[in-house]
């Protein structure tokens, strides 16, 4: 069982910015600090601008920061918005073809287990998980 | 978020095998019955049968039955000898390369979300999900 690597991302960005709050931050300074691709990263950064997460200031010293405050910032809302799906099993899809589906009562159990995970993300927001920027390797400003 | 297509079909064995818990059942049918490569469900057979939920009786007239009464097969039990890990996000794995692993807390949560997922599993058995012979398309003996 794993979430994508476009939430795993979503979040580390998220984390970043949060550490960087006073500042933009960019798409390459993160993909550096990361080691991951600043494409990968551009795509994440676009749907969290989307999902109202961050804002995004335009121009030669533009860059990317957090639209809200790290506390109202749930953590089951961000996977919410960054998986493409939480199809568990091939009945949770629209081209299922399992024969007992309309009797099956595993699905209804699923459901209630992927609810408890994200209702256990969606207790913790940005703020409980705010590192320095040192944490980073960011050099503290002379 | 999802799990793999194995620990899907490892319970699709198991709720086919619960149906029909005085007979022997057999790949073949199985496959069948769910529309399922053989091959795929050999080897979830196998799994199945080395982890203790199913036992194989050989021969001719051979077949595959449930090891255990349904009751005792917890779902969360089965997930876990079925699914290759619980590899959320990279910093759950070996190969690992983010730079913050060791002072970041969202490994913590989760692993506390994934724990809610499987307990809410190991809250149900077999027994809680199985169905006729009928459910599965199986006309009963005359």
């Amino acid at each position: 069982m794993r979430l994508t690597n476009f939430s795993d991302y979503a979040l580390r960005v998220l984390l970043y910015a949060a550490a960087r709050r006073d500042e933009l931050i960019t798409i390459e300074e993160t993909a550096k600090v990361y080691g991951i691709s600043k494409a990968h990263l551009m795509k994440v950064a676009n749907q969290l601008t989307r999902a109202g997460y961050l804002k995004a200031v335009r121009g030669r010293s533009g860059g990317l920061s957090l639209a809200m405050r790290p506390n109202k910032i749930r953590l089951g809302d961000v996977v919410r918005a960054t998986e493409p799906d939480f199809a568990l099993v091939e009945c949770f899809t629209a081209d299922n073809q399992c024969r007992i589906t309309p009797r099956c009562r595993l699905r209804g159990v699923l459901k209630e287990a992927l609810g408890a995970f994200i209702a256990t993300l969606d207790r913790y927001t940005l703020a409980d998980l705010v590192l320095r920027p040192e944490e980073f390797g960011i050099r503290p400003a002379a």
